[in-house]
């Protein structure tokens, strides 16, 4: 098993990056528009992607597995691509000084296909939408993401 | 031992490519700005980070392990800090449509330590870097590189 991990620094209160991980208003905000489903232990996220002319072009539904306030983040994946189906996704914050600091892990991949490898340069611009996001206000989710190549 | 992987695609040449990555000029225009040694199979390059104000930060010596044109860039890391001697860096293209497909891997961290997961958030910024030096010509390289948290 081969896990994505990363960390970025939000210049904000925890609470409000928690709030951005734990609510489905929060998510809509950095990762893709189109999320909906619930935020609650033993309930499901459903995140679907579209182009910007509205087409659906792919999603994944997450149980959420751990939510600890100010500090956790935790799903696992039960629909999407073969390659995330069983991998979890994890978010871990804490204060240090300015900074909120967050440890992001997507864990469980079988293989470091080249698929995890565009997943992982996505992940560290969403994580970037996150902190915009927080700091700013502005992320930028699907369908106004950062492109990064020919697999979007 | 695990490995950072990211992957972006480059709109341009090969070769315009394998020179941003086969060249200390190249280098310099997306990594940092202080980049010097030789670029040639056997010998050393040396990356220096400095702060805007010119204060110096750190750097890396990478030897350099293999240099195919258009395909492959590798190196060996000789100093820098701890974690990262040892380590190998290698870049892999090639053309698919109307990409160069840039295959990245940092491979041979120890462990996944928190300073992992920032040098992985910190290499995707640093390829998208390489991406826009190569299609417009301005890249960030250090010190005018994305900050992404407290550890820069």
């Amino acid at each position: 098993m081969v896990d994505i991990i990363h960390r970025v620094g939000i210049k904000a209160p925890l609470a409000k990056v928690y709030a951005a991980l734990s609510t489905i208003d929060g998510l809509a905000g950095w990762w893709t528009a189109q999320t909906g489903g619930h935020s609650k232990v033993g309930e499901r996220i459903a995140f679907r992607f579209r182009t910007e002319t509205g087409e659906e072009i792919g999603g994944f539904d997450m149980d959420v597995l751990e939510l600890v306030t100010n500090e956790k983040v935790r799903w696992r994946v039960t629909s999407g691509p073969a390659e995330w189906i069983g991998t979890e996704i994890e978010f871990l914050l804490r204060r240090h000084d300015d900074y909120v600091i967050v440890m992001f892990a997507h864990r469980g991949w079988r293989e470091a296909v080249e698929f995890m490898a565009h997943c992982s340069t996505k992940w560290a611009t969403y994580l970037l939408s996150l902190r915009d996001f927080v700091e700013t206000g502005e992320g930028r989710p699907a369908p106004r993401d950062l492109r990064i190549g020919d697999w979007h």
